[in-house]
């Protein structure tokens, strides 16, 4: 079925159930980020492959919002299909509340699958839509039922996750719940984060790729601890641990019925959360408290022991991607380089390191041009080989059994141009003056990204992504809810909290320059009632010394600089055998 | 009737009404920031006099919140009252949502004047009141009840704001909004903003000190605009300019009786700003489309017109600044100065530049010590002397015809010690940080922020007060919804705002600094979709020569001084006589 196949059996769907327009989003009932095959509606109706993104679908419109991350790779994969690509962020488009408001009428009807959209964006719609007396339906499934070969639910079978790595057991997790739900009077709490009820009970699984995560939900409650999931993914050493824990298990359809015969007088969740069709399953009676999952807050901060193993990750880690940029620097001029293979290079040379699992995320090499795509991908039908001039960007990260990590470098492989070695020092600037930060408690990651934009925006650069976001723990490398991001979100940095910072320069057809570590919120001095907070760097990789220009660097800020090249020598010399360690020596030598 | 007493004639009232818990905040029925003397219950109850702040009393507490900028005030004037100080933004306090939360049970009565909270706050504290079952009654004037000798409210007269100040008639205005509504497809506007009434209208008026403006209400609808407002106010040539404009005249409480009887379908208003007893007149058949009111958003961003009149006044402001800062160092050696003379000698200085009508608010005269206090306000009672030591530091603007403004110097009085000089070479580098700022269009001022505190918070220092504010135009002094602040709003930075940079270093018992300049968001270049902007300076007096640490400027900083003090020179010398030009050539030599 080509996309207009797709959009002529939709339409006629719509046509038969009176309504005007669809809504297709990317997502599963837990709201999560990356989601399995069987929940990709979106993509598989658009043929756009981006993580990210939605689509509006009416008689005479086929729109796809997309986020900047994507509108290189968006435009190329609609085209040639009704889909228009609706720029996310960009004050020529409309956003899709706009749209609605602009072109449906008093009680046309908006549709969608409720079981797909959290209920505060059902609610935050409704405010918008009901003044113009616009109907939202909740209860259609449209794309599914036209979906011939839709891929199975997931099925992944469940590890635990050992106390040593986790620093808590299940049960001590889930009364730090109970305590912060007497705080706020609540006698129940329910939970759809994959992430958050992975965490809370100490298991791991496998049903989204690259994310070791169950479907399921929770219910915690005074006395029961009940974990919703699919019973043949619960093998017999979960199945104790749980036990053990107190941890009730059951189906994991029955949250429905269970959650509508909740009787509770006050429930806290997170209508971000929460899906649609679940909320409304809560009979009226109860008094909903809204607010982020405590689960959410609470893995957000590492505790001692998560922390020393995720900073032991990260030197592993570290140690890989140096290895892995001494053999790309050897074997640059050999001509037998190219964007897949180098990949496989990396991932042996982290499957080397003590307690790896799985990359954190498909590694992105892009070489050349390739780099300007932010979320470029190779393909064996569609890959690059990598010459001895220009950049190969690398973004790449692991899950190990102590840590999960992510970083980018970009790698000169040859000569480079003034421009490039410009652009290259002026994301380095960004990325230090961020790394560099000193902050009051309290201060918001989206406070504090404009360090890193700053210095690109005095050469009226931009990249279209986010500076930086969270990093959970064998969980998601995307994980909030601390982020560095030009959209505001309330969420102050706290202690132990692992962020990226990750600023670029990207230039259409040309190169893309990206310069990611990871980092970990840490106290600085307190002066009164004033506590300092600073990041202290978790990944220890050198910077290309030859695509450094020093004469656009700030005194401060070789200072900066000189001090982390040694500190990765100091780090990382002792795992390299002696050819890497005097290549070392010499790349971060004083400059 | 001292505070103690007050609070047993309060508790007495509370008693007899089964209240609780009574709030009482500083407001007006406008939710204006400065207030008539008629409605300043908090501080009439509490003995605080400071500009902002909340009280909560029950039977056995009596608290107040206030902000970091009258810590040490608010200490100073309750103490040996029964009041307590919260401080807002430190978490060792509770919120006063939490307070209420953890020391109220269901059914407990919180009470209140609903005529001074907005609608807005009434429904959050609903929101989060309600999981608790706590009561909100919104119908009481208790502190208005036991004020014997109450001011009377304030009677100014109206005058108009010409054509050749403003740049578009009144007429213009109202069709203006108009053409939002028809776009939001709302028939009906309700504004209570006394800054968005009187700009909308081209009228100024005298009820709030050092605030042009008059008390009342408007109504837009497509076909009317009304003006509520105590008629007397409105002089000959007032009413005749209202009545050219087609602008209906009604008497300033027919307002609740005309909005209770409004007979449209959408409603367009700003909860944030309709106080909760107007809101409660709505008929309920009424959809409402809540959001910042339209002119509010307009005014912000300066016509060409107008920008014009705002740089000449700025001008002409700087120049009785300069003339002020020579006249403060011929001086300071005589013994002679003092807070309070200064200041008038300041407003004479103003007094002699063409169109000045009024200091835009009580000017901030505070020696040593003093000027730690960040609103200090000198008194015949109570003042310091200037010695040949330490800062004077002025907080002063002015209103013209032809604009406000808003600036800050503070004055080295003889030599400085390393601290000092320290300390203000730091206020320096945190004003042109943000000052050469160039931004991506849609950012917020929260955003940018930060950009001034980073290099105090490498010195493990902090301002507590925002950076800056938005400047009105023969308005408010501070008038939003632009600023620069650590607390969030989703306010993009507009080509045309007008807004302050005054960041600052305080240091109890010892001195203040602070440096002010005002800005107005320009554009700057476009690259593809990426619109750059930056801050144009209007402020144009010398930074101190004397009180600058050259070694901790970076070289990009050193610059920045140099070019601005160059333009100091040559936009202000023409103005000046041969001793004050003689003395500002050598004040702004290059560095």
């Amino acid at each position: 079925m080509t996309t207009n196949e797709k959009l002529v059996s939709l339409r006629r769907l719509m046509k038969e159930n009176n309504i005007i327009a669809y809504y297709v989003n990317t997502a599963d009932p837990h709201q999560s980020e990356y989601i399995a095959e069987h929940y990709q509606t979106r993509s598989w109706l658009t043929g756009f492959t981006g993580s990210a993104g939605y689509a509006l679908v009416t008689q005479e419109e086929a729109l796809l919002w997309v986020d900047g991350r994507y509108f290189i790779q968006a435009e190329k994969e609609i085209s040639g299909t009704e889909f228009k690509m609706m720029k996310i962020g960009n004050s020529d488009y409309p956003t899709i509340e706009q749209w609605l408001i602009r072109n449906l009428n008093s009680n046309d009807i908006l549709a969608m699958n409720g079981e797909l959209i959290s209920e505060s964006f059902y609610l935050k719609l409704e405010r918008l839509l009901k003044p113009y007396g616009i109907l939202i339906k909740t209860d259609y499934q449209l794309v599914e039922e036209i979906w011939k070969n839709r891929p199975e639910k997931p099925n992944a079978i469940l590890f635990t996750h050992e106390l040593q790595y986790t620093g808590k057991t299940a049960a001590e997790k889930v009364n730090l719940i109970r305590e912060k739900m007497i705080q706020d009077k609540a006698e129940a709490a329910l939970y759809a984060g994959l992430n958050d009820i992975c965490w809370l009970f100490n298991i791991r699984g496998g049903d989204i790729a690259n994310n070791p995560v169950a479907i399921s939900y929770a219910l915690i409650t005074l006395d029961k601890a009940i974990l919703y999931i699919v019973q043949n993914k619960v093998v017999k050493q979960v199945y104790e641990h749980l036990l053990e824990n107190n941890i009730t298990i059951k189906e994991y359809d029955i949250v429905f019925s269970d959650v509508a015969n909740l009787n509770v007088s006050i429930l806290v969740l997170n209508k971000e959360k929460i899906n649609h069709n679940l909320f409304n399953k809560i009979p009226q009676s109860i008094k909903i408290i809204n607010k982020q999952d405590y689960p959410y807050l609470i893995k957000a901060c590492l505790n001692d022991v998560e922390l020393k193993n995720q900073r032991n990750s990260y030197i592993k880690d570290s140690v890989a991607l140096t290895k892995f940029i001494y053999y790309i620097k050897q074997n640059v001029d050999s001509g037998i380089l190219n964007e897949l293979n180098v990949a496989d290079t990396l991932h042996d040379l982290r499957k080397e390191q003590d307690l790896f699992l799985d990359e954190s995320f498909s590694t992105i090499a892009a070489y050349g041009a390739n780099g300007a795509m932010m979320h470029y991908s190779a393909t064996p039908e569609s890959y690059s080989k990598i010459k001895a001039e220009s950049f190969l960007l690398i973004d790449s990260g692991g899950h190990y059994l102590d840590g999960t990590t992510d970083i980018t470098r970009t790698i000169s492989c040859g000569e480079l141009t003034e421009e490039q070695r410009t652009d290259y020092t002026l994301v380095l600037k960004a990325h230090l003056n961020l790394a560099r930060a000193i902050f009051l408690s309290g201060a918001t990651g989206y406070y504090l990204d404009v360090l890193a934009r700053q210095p690109l925006w005095q050469y009226h650069m931009d990249y279209k992504s986010g500076t930086g976001h969270g990093v959970g723990y064998l969980l998601g490398v995307h994980e909030g809810p601390q982020r560095f991001n030009m959209q505001y979100a309330n969420v102050p940095l706290h202690e132990g909290m692992v962020i990226t910072n990750e600023p670029g320069v990207y230039k259409e057809n040309k190169y893309g320059i990206r310069l990611e570590n990871d980092y970990v919120v840490v106290k600085d001095k307190k002066v009164d009632a004033d506590q300092f907070m600073k990041l202290d760097c978790l990944s220890f990789v050198p910077f290309d010394r030859d695509a450094i220009d020093i004469s656009l660097l700030e005194k401060y800020e070789l200072d900066w600089l000189n001090n982390y090249q040694q500190a990765v020598y100091a780090k990382i010399s002792p795992f390299l055998n002696e050819q890497e360690k005097a290549w070392l020596k010499e790349e971060t030598a004083t400059l």
